[in-house]
């Protein structure tokens, strides 16, 4: 049985529990992050971090947690060594449901659980993944990371029943990212094109390395909103996280991308970042 | 203490606590219901029981619980005479957390509590509320009543530092409601003017009695969205919503509505309202 980081206790995971009335589970006043976890130390924390402090600051959530003592002693108590460590930050459980917090506020609640999976050896690396397109519905603020991800639940439900592996949202004629993770092509030019880092997407750890990467491989990219019609012109699609790494998309709304496989420039990307993931 | 009904029991308030990987707390994938209690019974159930299975079919959350049995039990063991009763279903705790629910799916959350409260007695509708507006920046899906409240939260935050009562969202130059209850107003031609229910806002119980209510008043109703610069113009303005009944604005973005108190159409809006809740 995992072992579970709740409000400053490591607990068994079936003992984890907290109040009907916490802020988290009223009103979606939550914030986490998702950590990629490599020969047993959780990865590019420093950005993590940075990305969490201002969600917090945008979710209104006070919250001094040694995040980076806690995921150590996380992934040392489960004996993990590949996978994520996922955390979670809440506005905290008040005495009754009111959507003002109370004069003085209340203590955040504070969450951590990791999860064991193959990230490094992925199948989907290889026979790449079908996306749908699905409209653009979520909140104004998605450069924050909150927990009030329904919108994409619906999406990847939409994707399951559709039988391929995610959807990507289109807001007009614009791509914006796929469900929980950023997306991206290599255009007909063989430019990288990226949605810009605004309101409209979440700023990914995952991608920021990326587009780094990319640059060093003399690789041209553009930080701009692409389009549905580029995508279908595109000589490859990709997506980033900190759960997929980097993936190669090979099918959109039924179409093939490219050639219908996995493309070289995707795969040479993959590989750069999992290099660079084991030495940081 | 409080008694809460949790999954099936009925068990103190300080007991009522849910899984960390319960959907509604990772997700967001929550629904609501908020019903006014009178003299002791839970008002309008049959609207808010339609309202409630929107919202599930939506979130693809299942249920089938007794609420109006639940309700009643809820209200008899807290002695509630006066307040509101708040329920909550979720997709359920799953072992582990993923966007995608287990195949099978997994029995739903199902939360319920009563929360004492003068709702008919209340001194805001003598001295009206003061609004601010706020920039519309929620989901597209803002018919379904989800837990996915944090831009209102952030909204009543904001309006608490401007040192106000409430917010009302502004999309465009569109006003679609307040951050808990509907917004409507009585325009410079007397007439009801209230804003469709469509994706935008959420289906009020109060404002669908109370669109009736005026009509039998042969009060003139428009159903569309009204503009900022028309509730400037207004005569009255007023909101509707469970917890408020109805109430008068009479402040807009420090500007008064009309003559800047309650307005007589609105006082007897609410009346009729009361007599009506206290009937049914």
């Amino acid at each position: 049985m995992r072992t579970v980081y709740l409000n400053g206790a490591f607990v068994p995971e079936d003992e984890a529990r907290i109040s009907v009335f916490d802020r988290g589970f009223t009103f979606g006043q939550g914030v986490y992050e998702v950590s990629p976890v490599v020969a047993g130390k959780a990865r590019n924390w420093t950005h993590h971090g940075e990305r969490l402090a201002r969600s917090k600051a945008t979710a209104r959530i006070a919250d001094d947690t040694d995040w980076p003592a806690v995921i150590a002693e996380l992934i040392a108590r489960n004996g993990l060594e590949e996978g994520r460590v996922y955390l979670q930050v809440t506005g905290g459980a008040p005495a009754d449901r009111d959507f003002l917090s109370p004069a003085g506020g209340v203590a955040p609640t504070t969450i951590a659980y990791t999860q064991a999976a193959s990230i490094l050896d992925d199948p989907r690396a290889e026979r790449g993944l079908r996306v749908i397109l699905y409209p653009e519905g979520r909140w104004a603020l998605r450069g924050t990371k909150t927990t009030q991800l329904l919108y994409a639940v619906l999406a990847k439900e939409a994707a399951r029943e559709a039988g391929v592996d995610d959807a990507w949202f289109v807001d007009g004629d614009a791509v914006t990212e796929a469900t929980s993770a950023n997306a991206h092509i290599i255009d007909s030019r063989g430019v990288l094109v990226s949605h810009p880092v605004d309101h409209g997407v979440l700023p990914g750890v995952t991608r920021l390395c990326l587009l780094a990467i990319a640059r060093t491989m003399n690789l041209a990219v553009e930080e701009r909103p692409f389009s549905v019609a580029e995508a279908g012109e595109a000589r490859e699609a990709l997506i980033s996280g900190a759960g997929s790494l980097v993936l190669p998309v090979v099918e959109i709304d039924g179409k093939p991308v490219g050639n219908g496989a996995p493309g070289p420039v995707t795969a040479e990307l993959r590989r750069r970042y999992i290099d660079q993931l084991c030495a940081s």
